[in-house]
């Protein structure tokens, strides 16, 4: 395999990907990343978010819990970030490992109980679990398929994210 | 303050909500829900987040990180996630206690060491911490907006599921 086809595989441009590897290696600190994401409040249930200079994307609740059921909820888009994160860890590891895909869907679910949304019990107000199938259609042996199952786990900001408890501050600004 | 008021109040559907408690209340069981979207991925980075009947919502890395940056990226995703769950929580709770909302936006940031992400170090590939600035316009008393944060803290759906860990499975589907 030569490193023009390589560069290309699954579309994934590793040259970039190399860079801040030795972007990273050459000065650690440059994996220190900070993001950032913008919400307003439109009324209702209804909200949208903004991030860096990308068209707003809209929030809003189905009508079982109150709202006007234009867009998926914050639970919904919660399990979207999970599943494109994983698609680029994926896409990632199966491209440095030389593993070409063919295709790849993620399903994702997650229990959660509106009780303690609901002000009608205190505790957990989250997803009890969260589950994750993915698709994944390559020619690549089953034991590479297996370690990329392994390095996407290992190595998926949103699924740690979730994973682990973080602690997440909330409260006035300023 | 009367009924119809309340019912109007922020823009929220009290009757849908209060109907929601009421189901929840005869049967505990109906507050059990399950939540679910699909990814597919485009090729590099790229993938895009299917939930119910909804346009497809775009997913994308900056060029930094290899991607094409055409949309906000994964982690971008979960912290608007977050602040769309927040406005709900605000929006709900606030008008539950018959507080009126002038304007509500919320400004969301998280700290990433990208070291895990990347494959040079085992450990935690999420977010260290995640804060969410609450900027609440209101001319409700200052203890009631005190109070208003506090339920929103303790009911947030996407906070909590942030907040502890949860069991994230990740694998073969079927």
């Amino acid at each position: 395999m030569t490193v023009e086809t390589n560069v290309r595989l699954n579309g994934v441009d590793l040259d970039a990907v190399g860079s801040l590897v030795g972007a990273v290696q050459a000065d650690p600190a440059a994996a220190q990343t900070t993001w950032a994401a913008q919400v307003n409040w439109k009324g209702g249930f209804q909200s949208e978010s903004r991030v860096r200079n990308f068209a707003p994307v809209a929030s809003d609740e189905p009508s079982t819990i109150g709202g006007t059921d234009t867009a998926p909820n914050p639970v919904e888009q919660l399990l979207a970030a999970l599943g494109n994160c994983l698609a680029v860890g994926y896409a990632a590891n199966a491209s440095v490992a030389g593993i070409a895909i063919e295709s790849l869907s993620i399903g994702l679910k997650g229990d959660l109980n509106l009780k303690t949304f609901l002000g009608l019990e205190a505790g957990h107000a989250g997803f009890d679990s969260i589950t994750a199938k993915v698709n994944l259609i390559s020619d690549a042996p089953r034991e590479d398929i297996e370690a990329l199952h392994a390095k996407v786990r290992a190595s998926s900001p949103v699924g740690h994210t979730l994973g682990i408890a973080i602690p997440v501050s909330i409260g006035p600004a300023g």
